[in-house]
């Protein structure tokens, strides 16, 4: 059995000695070297308003599980996820709030390793995590941790992205190979292993993103295709600009090993979730620009054009598919893949 | 047994389409009176940005059991506990966000109703719920539903409080009686009924705390009293402070029926959370313009001064009891209250 101190206690969550010395030796210290550690211990943080008109902000909540998978865990995926959300409007990611509910027992090894994740994708992210809060439910009530962050950004001056803005003749680009995320962890929690270990994508998109507003193009939308996948994040913003959308499957990345880990699982590759990835409608004129500045970064090496917007209509996605047919691209119904993020 | 559609299934957190219409008809619908309901849907909602200098920006999770209690709700809580956090600063609460952890076989109907509440306690607030998020997770690893809310807020230009800020000689000031919320949720959960019912304080304080900046007085901190009641807010002043402060129990606001039910259940009211109520300390040169603002106010109308900062120390709690005695006051180990909030 454990020590009492080498897990999470009901009192750690109860407003009194234990949650102030974990607030203060855990949260405080972790994100002490992107923050003002004082902040952290008011009831807000007070924070320099950017000079500029328009705020984002966004939300999400984590219960991946496991929390621990290929290629990261709940904590930086929590950050990676809030900063991609900030980012696909075109802003910039600013600061981040982080609020725990653990479960009774949770191991404090596994806290602080969850903790230092966080801090680390902060650091990369180049944003601050400035406040939080930390509940505990009893065993049974919970499963392990889940973690609720948002994020505050800026939106640079002049950029307008949104899901209903796209137009007929826009190329569609993807940034990377998509279903990683999703196959990292699916494989995990089902104890597969495949010759190669698929690991999650989960990045920040930050950097890519302020890479591609300067390349002189027209970014119309963007979307990190989470939970339902590219398939989703396509659907979203066809119904949203009334429009139709044809991709080409030949032309959609997708990492042999995850192409095996799908057929095996019986997955689309096209529901899995992404954590790293971005698609974007792009006007056609000064597309060539933004594609050539996704492939000169890290996180862009292998964008690519999947498609293009098709004419007014009813946000019909269709794909060419490798045997020379078209088929309606459907929209996940949702249960196929729980808590992968 | 419940139909399908009378209860939240796993899909409705799978990003298909399960999960499109409950964002659609529940959450877009019951906050777009506040907001453009098509900002909701977006990554980010993307915000006019204030005119100041400094924001303020906070978070909590919110794990209350159970979820309906005398008087408010764990939506109407959500919302009034984030909207505090920023009142506490000084700021003017702007907008929020809302995560939702639920769990499969939540009846839809309760999700409504607490999705009801949060809508009408955001009006009452004045402030907009622009971003949200749903995740679901199976039976057996949650409890009913769990909210994670943040806030942001706008700092007004000349308006500075911290816990660190008590000076030697400064009034302490509450806003009304303690320790309502936590009786009301304990009674419920204990199935006890007391002769006349305990409600919980849960509302906004943002109206209140306006009309104390605008009084003319110097606010040096404030608290709302949550987890931990006023024994941890005073605790948590004084040692950020490096003060220390005296407080007498007769002048302390109890509801006869709080301290009875505290008497019964082994309570110290010291130690009960609130959830509408704040605790000040003001410079005494001022105080009493502040006092007679809060009692011009609905939620100040009982405000009363219950100590004094005395010398600079180590962050000691006193109490003058009612039998002129001097004790400490003690910050509770936590475990007392669990999920109270």
């Amino acid at each position: 059995m454990r020590a009492d101190s080498d897990t999470v206690r009901m009192a750690h969550g109860g407003g009194g000695l234990a949650m102030r010395e974990l607030v203060r030796d855990l949260f405080a210290t972790a994100f002490a070297p992107l923050a003002d550690a004082h902040l952290v211990l008011e009831d807000a943080a007070v924070l320099p308003c950017p000079r500029t008109s328009r705020l984002a902000f966004t939300t999400d909540a984590f219960v991946v599980e496991p929390a621990f998978f290929p290629g990261g865990n709940i904590g930086d995926l929590a950050v990676n996820g809030t900063v991609n959300d900030l980012a696909m409007m075109g802003a910039k990611p600013l600061f981040l709030s982080s609020a725990f509910v653990i479960e009774e027992g949770f191991a404090m090894e596994d806290l602080r390793r969850i903790v230092g994740s966080m801090a680390e994708a902060a650091r990369r992210a180049e944003v601050r995590v400035v406040a939080g809060d930390t509940k505990v439910v009893p065993r049974g009530r919970g499963d392990g941790v889940y973690i609720a962050t948002s994020g505050v950004g800026e939106v640079p001056e002049g950029v307008s992205l949104s899901a209903s803005a796209l137009e007929p003749g826009d190329r569609i680009v993807v940034s990377g190979p998509v279903g990683d995320h999703g196959v990292a962890v699916m494989s995990r929690r089902a104890g597969l292993s495949f010759e190669a270990e698929v690991e999650s994508d989960t990045a920040s998109l930050a950097g890519l993103v302020s890479t591609m507003l300067e390349a002189g193009g027209r970014i119309r939308a963007m979307r990190d295709p989470t939970r339902g996948g590219l398939a989703a994040a396509l659907h979203e913003l066809a119904e949203d600009s009334g429009v139709s959308i044809e991709v080409e499957e030949a032309a959609i990345p997708v990492r042999p090993a995850v192409r095996r880990a799908c057929d095996l699982l019986g997955f689309d590759p096209l529901h899995v979730p992404c954590e790293g990835r971005l698609v974007a409608s792009l006007a056609e004129d000064g597309a060539d620009e933004v594609l050539a500045a996704m492939r000169a970064h890290p996180l862009g090496r292998d964008a690519a054009t999947i498609g293009r917007v098709g004419g007014r209509g009813k946000g019909r996605v269709t794909m060419r598919t490798t045997v020379g047919g078209t088929r309606l691209v459907d929209l996940p119904a949702g249960e196929l893949l729980p808590r992968i993020c």
